[in-house]
């Protein structure tokens, strides 16, 4: 275990609001994670990935995918250093090796010195894994709790049967927290205000939307489904500003021109899913996941989804998907939220930039976010679950 | 905050003498600084600099220079991470479309949300600035803390109507204090000894000065004038040794033949600046900061005075110093310095350094400037005061 | 001092078997460490070195190697960030002509400053040097700690009058006890089924070498001699295993056909030295040193020897030693430990894979080493006895 990349205890006190959030820097405990995309794993494929901080090794056996820790029992090296697989189904350490089951985690044998007794008696740490929507989905949790489905844990809609996705997914080197708010943040359009995607999506982009009520902000908590809080885009909900004014004098404008009045709503779902819909045009609809990497980096996965009703829909909607808009939605549009996130990190890596924000009225949401977090996510990451820094795996190569 | 840089107070206790100056890691709070030279901000231009672990963005205004603590309030980011000024007199945030005015800091706008309750109500932290002899000087200190005159914290002279004045600046891997010690340390002439400028300047250098008695060392301490401590070099205070001998030996020999025996007195001042007089000929003074930026770098701003009571003798002045001083004093001679601090900065890192050094009798003037700094500062920078790690400036470009 | 990099004290408290081996991070205190070999150190040059964190300068001076401590008393400053030696007996402080004996270590002279009182009075630590194969022995230890025989710090053998050793040192990055229990452990052997070394050396190498009994390990506890312990790989000790087998599959099959079937004996010597005998042919014998830098890197020094009765037998086996087991065994085969070392330092980085790794029954020849060095190294270097790791000699250049 490392505890130099958790919260002060003393500072943690001071927290007033959304304690339990502040206090999961390496993410929430028991919940499905996206890790990667279907088709980056192979039949017959493994490659590693850490999620909250622990390192994972991934496997398609038989077209199923199987997680196990990525440590050996023995000397706890990481079995991905040098992938050795003698059998489909198993792993055999590069250095003793020490074999597991990627099934169960059973150390079923030791290549080199047959007779040992730990063999069948010592078993690796195994993920529950559940592939959607061309996502890879591994459960991140204590070994006596039941994985909920897999719905409990994505935004409403996107595993709709008909829905299409497509994506990418990258390392950004900022806390998943600062990733959350830097997407449910519904003032840092101002950042987009150049966007090239303005003028490829044909955007009414405002410089900015302003609350109308305490309304605007809507919890979903229903039992048997995801939890997240709502920001709706309506009129009776959020005025869109297209004129920046400086001391009197008009300084700015929004793109007002454009026909898109994207999006209507934004909402943040756990554990730490954000869902624009419709985005960046009325067909389409954004789901993107801060994966908790460690203490200063998370994994952005970034999709877009389409109903499509059939084969020739589904194939020109993936054409259009990579011609369009993974270079100038996902690349060009999302870059700014990169960058964005990255100059935030500084004055959160400490955590004294949760007591030393000023947050202003339009940050409701993310206060309900946080509050709601804190409130229902199902457990917090500590020290002890995770794994020594030197392996984090910080690539998606 | 951040406490990692600041002196274990453990160890602190243990040092006997100028135990604030130790503790004083990121310098001396309530003194006025030089950060940049007037040409380097042109009318209308903004840029950050790091000055005590504060960051702080710089503008020039109608002539006048203004500067602000460059850390948005709302989330913390630094305003110069890109800068957008739509007025003359303001910066607005990137992020969120905060605005503040320089001349008062107060957040008067926020771009894109027009309507929000803490426009006018908030302020940035601002910084006093005076412009003198081409450099720009900014008061870093309490709000509660008048200034006082410039004239009070820069060496006796410097402020002179008829010195024309050059330089440049640069970022120093050292601590401030061993930037200042360095500097104002009579024997390290030592490793001058085969410097191009003893050439240039025809200078008579030995290897050593030996102190002749206790009153070779002078404080001043005018309470309507700066404050330091003068290491007189005439035949009475000093004897200069040219040859050096080991166990018997004659192993080595100053350069003797020279004509010019410079300096005559070297004087170190609050808060962090030298005085080398005359040098590196004897109609010039050389004036240089050690100023601190965190704890392990200070900005090394290095002049050359000289009187000049006419345009053409100015103009001449600004010849010979691109052609002769600048390549071969501030550079030349100069970067033996700076490799020297570097190469001290690991003992004194984790400051057992000041426990474990032993001192001998030439380092008289350094203990009296430890001495009269720790006595007449006007405060120490605390980790209260200073900016995440993260955007520390530290270029001069 | 530094105290990052040592064990934390409640983790010790929490180790049950070899705690002074866990707490000696830095290595075993009072013990002849190999620094480098003596063909590079010509006569007269000098050159810097760390052993257990601590910054040593030799010179070679009529032949005999010299060690003192490479940090100026004055200032703390590295001696041989620019070396002075004006005559062949000192060294001079670049920076303010301190100038010290490597005989005694005494401050004999300050070039510039003949007059001072601390000369004659102030010494620099010294360092018993010794000679022997080829290689620069150092003893660091306590200046009260009369060194013993070097025979008594290397393995059995290894100073034979007949025995002709050469070989090769550089630095890996990671503990120096990873290093011992990387060349001592036999199942380790896994690692290298397909080296180039196995057709060079013609080599029956096994899979894994299976113990048959609580015997195969033996302490060797002279009084008058070295200290360490044997694993021995007789027919009645080991059996080699030359298949695996994966839930019944054979799935892989060791180099069975070769006709050298090495080594009987691997052995491991206090402080840090490993004999494999003989390796990797019948005739030579391998001893190698995993010598402590900082808590992170290790000196990894390797030599084969080989007996050698008249001059062309030297003469040939310095050829061949160069031509073949220099290219292919110290690099081609010994690289594959270098990055199982590097792979392995993390998960005990932060000391708590001390407590968490699952050793198996192969291991308890690394167990008896961990018992047999807790009980007999002569002391733990402490963070009192390292020195600034920023200037810490990382490289064999």
């Amino acid at each position: 275990m490392d505890n130099s990349g958790f919260v002060d205890a003393a500072l943690l006190a001071r927290v007033r609001v959304g304690r339990e959030y502040v206090a999961a820097k390496y993410g929430f405990r028991n919940h499905w994670y996206p890790a990667l995309f279907g088709h980056e794993l192979a039949e017959g494929q493994a490659r590693p990935v850490t999620l909250l901080g622990e390192n994972i090794l991934l496997k398609r056996i038989d077209g199923r995918v199987h997680a196990i820790h990525d440590r050996c029992l023995h000397r706890g090296v990481p079995l991905s250093r040098k992938l050795e697989c003698y059998t489909a189904g198993t792993v055999t350490c590069w250095y003793h090796g020490f074999t597991y089951r990627f099934a169960d985690g059973v150390l079923c044998d030791i290549a080199g010195t047959a007779g040992s007794a730990v063999i069948g008696r010592r078993k690796l740490r195994t993920y529950p894994v559940s592939e959607a929507q061309g996502l890879v989905f591994v459960f991140v949790g204590d070994a006596d709790h039941t994985p909920p489905p897999l719905a409990h844990d994505v935004p409403p809609g996107f595993l709709d049967a008909e829905l299409a996705v497509h994506g990418k997914r990258r390392v950004v080197a900022a806390n998943w927290r600062i990733g959350c708010e830097n997407g449910f943040d519904s003032t840092h359009i101002f950042i987009h205000k150049d966007s090239v995607l303005v003028a490829e999506a044909d955007l009414a982009l405002p410089l900015g939307l302003q609350p109308l009520g305490r309304h605007a902000f809507q919890r979903q908590l229903d039992d048997d489904g995801p939890k997240g809080v709502f920001d709706n885009f309506g009129p009776d909900e959020v005025r869109p500003v297209f004129t920046a004014t400086i001391e009197g004098e008009e300084v700015l404008h929004g793109a007002i021109g454009g026909s898109n009045r994207v999006p209507q709503d934004i909402s943040m779902w756990l554990p730490c899913a954000l869902r624009v819909r419709p985005w960046p045009v009325p067909e389409t609809t954004q789901f993107e996941w801060y994966v908790p990497i460690d203490a200063d980096h998370h994994l952005y996965l970034q999709t877009l989804g389409k109903r499509c009703t059939n084969e020739r829909e589904r194939d020109d909607w993936a054409r259009e998907f990579h011609a369009r808009w993974l270079p100038k939605a996902l690349d060009g549009f999302n870059d700014d939220d990169v960058w964005a996130r990255e100059a935030t990190q500084p004055f959160y890596a400490d955590d004294t930039g949760w007591l030393e924000e000023q947050l202003f009225e339009p940050d409701g949401n993310i206060v309900e976010w946080r509050k709601l977090a804190s409130a229902h996510a199902r457990g917090i990451q500590r020290p002890e679950h995770i794994d020594p820094p030197g392996h984090t795996v910080l690539s998606v190569d």
